[in-house]
């Protein structure tokens, strides 16, 4: 056992209280009724850091939801690790299937439950204990700096303002997202690549008004007649889309990355039936489930907006439809290209009768890290020693807006994750495994001091 | 000048000041809390019946919404006319839209506006006060039966209860609905053709519940992806309705019927810019608007509910998805029958992996009129004196669920209106030309007298 493993045995339970305080505050930044309460929690971080050693704690960018910049000792020579993480946390609306209160953090069968425990408050607060245990001697192996913001739950729009004023805050070698999880129990990962998104909605008008199916229908234009055939034409059943111009940027991954995983240990039957719940799995058959997971865009229909849903029946010709629509998108691919692509693929599909438009709504740009850096082989070698294997490295169907911009300075973008694929993220019953913490502070630590070497 | 001109013409001004009482009552059936008002017209009805002669006037079927059922006196060897008219009117709002106040009947212009003015108060008073004048010999020129109920802009489901225990209600030679149109000023119509109409929901389902399109886009089938397939396959673009069997009983109006719609004043490019209000007309291209309008079956979307229609973004794949739909039905298609087709038509076109239903709300069937009943002939020279052109025989695209119970017993059944294309019935300013009402008691008196002969 070394230093840094004894250290965490003897003070885990003291870390794991420190942890609970930070639990209590109902930190939702979606509402507004808890700005004061993403405030304390952004104190309390920030007091919790000062306490820790860093010379330097900032709260900036906002009163309510101020962004925790705040860097340990200066260590010339060393290299600088950024560690981004978040203190605001999803609502945690439906109460009453919580087994025990969000706010009141319960240690059950080895899981800590609370509202944050695994998003992110207990993810990144274990990097912040590793860098407590590995500032003991006064001097840390690295240079250490903690962006911790307070609105990623709601679009992160204070962090991208701040990121665009003061782009040297991103000025590291390493930038550590401890916001991810784990393959499986036992399987650490590191996540290589995000989908970015493109959010809009396709808006069709064919008349001035509502109309009498009675006495109009026939010959009368329908708007959802009219908007139904687009999308319908937008996406093949075969799940190909239908894009003129997308799948062209397009950057399959590699044959080593496909590879991998395919060893990955994956249920096919089991994840279609219990995790989709679904009798069929869908999209471009030809192509795994993990490449069209990770590594194909995708054309989603969110709702359809317009006419009459109301409970019982109306017979009106609907003059208007809105879909709200998304394509998920992969390296290389750009939400402004996509955007353009969508728009005059929507154009093209449109009759001449009808008025279409389409409303860029929000969008991310796909994320693919190398991992040549070196600190990835740290983080594999301290992953193997604590957990006893190394990471596999996968990528997720998802997008975090913000972590191209942590890269722009030349950072190498390490999303090491802690949690597990059942940790209930955004859900009832949030969880973080007490071992899975501890862990991650003994993996972080050792990452740590290994990057000083 | 005839007896009945004249009398008319004396007695012109009481008439309208008697039409204005019963106008005054906001006899609104669609609300709870007019119920007593329904009641008070039909009281109305049942004391101006009696005091005009009627033997025999009942209130029956219900304590709130009653049928009025009233008997002129018994004319042996004479034949019977039936009077189906409704004494209930739709909501009055947007009340600010109204120039005059809704239940305050003002004359304006020539015209008699409030609710109920044309729809239908006005006109099947308009046949009351035609019986009063041939009644003024105390021996009318054939038996009378009024038939005046209180729920038909909500259903009629009363008056249908009551036919089906009493069907020898309906028993008569003649049943006359005044709630129908002239085709244009100085053009009286006779609507021979009512389309039906079957609506339902076609729900699809795809999975146990919503999915994150992040985690599972590219995978997960999208319930509204596969309604929108289903949808788009049941009507080609040219408006062609791809339910296999659903043209087979369409009986094509007979060409003397179109050929007489050829002859109707009717400007395409003003119905389609103004009363439209689009850029084109749609649907089977071949066929003319009357025949797109009137003879052919119809489908249409009337709204689409499931997933996330909100404001702003949600990146869900929706595990349910429910159109809104309905067809409308001509000669000799048959509610039962396009039910069933539309429900193997959907199951025929759901992919195995969707969960597919088809609920069936409301339906009624299409009525076509034969024109060979002499009265045709009489209320066509009725017409032609008073107003000094005869009846177009016209269809309308709408349905009026009665119709056909009306003829269940052999009656010829004349729809045969005195409003005009732009009396606003359903919304606000609605009206009755004072001239209209007044052609028509003269109308409906010729027609009872000659239909004596």
């Amino acid at each position: 056992m070394t230093k840094l493993d004894s250290f965490v045995a003897a003070q885990g339970d003291r870390m794991l209280d420190e942890l609970k305080q930070l639990l209590r505050i109902p930190s939702v930044s979606t509402s507004p009724d808890h700005a004061g309460d993403c405030r304390r929690a952004a104190e309390w971080v920030a007091d919790h850091l000062r306490a820790l050693g860093c010379p330097s704690v900032e709260l900036v960018a906002s009163e309510t939801h101020p962004v925790v910049v705040a860097d340990g000792p200066r260590v010339p020579g060393k290299p600088t690790v950024l560690v981004y993480g978040h203190y605001d946390v999803q609502p945690p609306e439906p109460l009453e299937l919580w087994d025990s209160p969000p706010y009141e953090p319960t240690i059950r069968n080895g899981n800590l439950y609370a509202r944050g425990a695994t998003d992110d408050k207990g993810q990144f607060f274990a990097v912040v204990k590793a860098f407590e245990a590995v500032m003991r001697s006064g001097k840390p192996p690295v240079n250490v700096r903690f962006l911790i913001e307070g609105q990623e739950e709601s679009g992160s729009d204070i962090l991208f303002g701040l990121l665009e004023k003061r782009p040297e805050l991103v000025e590291a070698d390493v930038a550590i997202v401890a916001d991810t999880q784990y393959w499986a129990p036992g399987w650490p990962a590191i996540e290589v690549g995000l989908r970015g998104i493109c959010y809009g909605e396709i808006t069709v008008r064919t008349a001035k008004g509502d109309l009498h199916s009675g006495l109009y229908g026939g010959v009368a234009p329908n708007a959802h007649d009219t908007l139904v055939r687009i999308l319908a034409k937008l996406k093949s059943s075969s799940g190909r889309i239908n894009i003129p111009g997308l799948y062209e940027a397009v950057k399959r991954p590699a044959k080593v990355e496909r590879d991998a995983w395919k060893k990955l240990p994956f249920n096919e039957r089991r994840f279609m039936r219990e995790e989709v719940g679904a009798k069929a799995l869908t999209g471009l058959s030809r192509y795994s489930v993990f490449e069209r997971l990770w590594g194909l865009p995708t054309f989603e229909i969110h709702g359809i907006v317009g006419g009459f849903t109301a409970h019982g029946a109306k017979t009106v010709i609907p003059a208007e439809a809105t879909a709200k629509v998304s394509l998920r998108l992969v390296p290389n691919q750009r939400v402004k290209t996509v955007e353009r692509l969508l728009k005059r693929a929507v154009k093209d599909l449109a009759p001449p009768y009808a008025d279409v438009s389409v409303t860029f709504i929000h969008g991310a740009d796909p994320v693919l890290v190398s991992i040549d850096h070196p600190a990835f082989g740290v983080i594999d070698e301290a992953f193997r020693e604590v957990e006893g294997r190394g990471v596999v490295f996968t990528r997720s169907g998802g997008s975090i807006p913000v972590v191209p911009v942590l890269g722009k300075r030349g950072a190498a973008v390490m999303m090491a994750g802690l949690g597990l694929p059942d940790d209930r993220l955004h859900a009832p019953n949030e969880k973080l495994g007490v071992d899975q913490f501890l862990k991650g502070v003994r993996v972080f630590g050792r990452f740590l001091t290994a990057l000083g070497r």
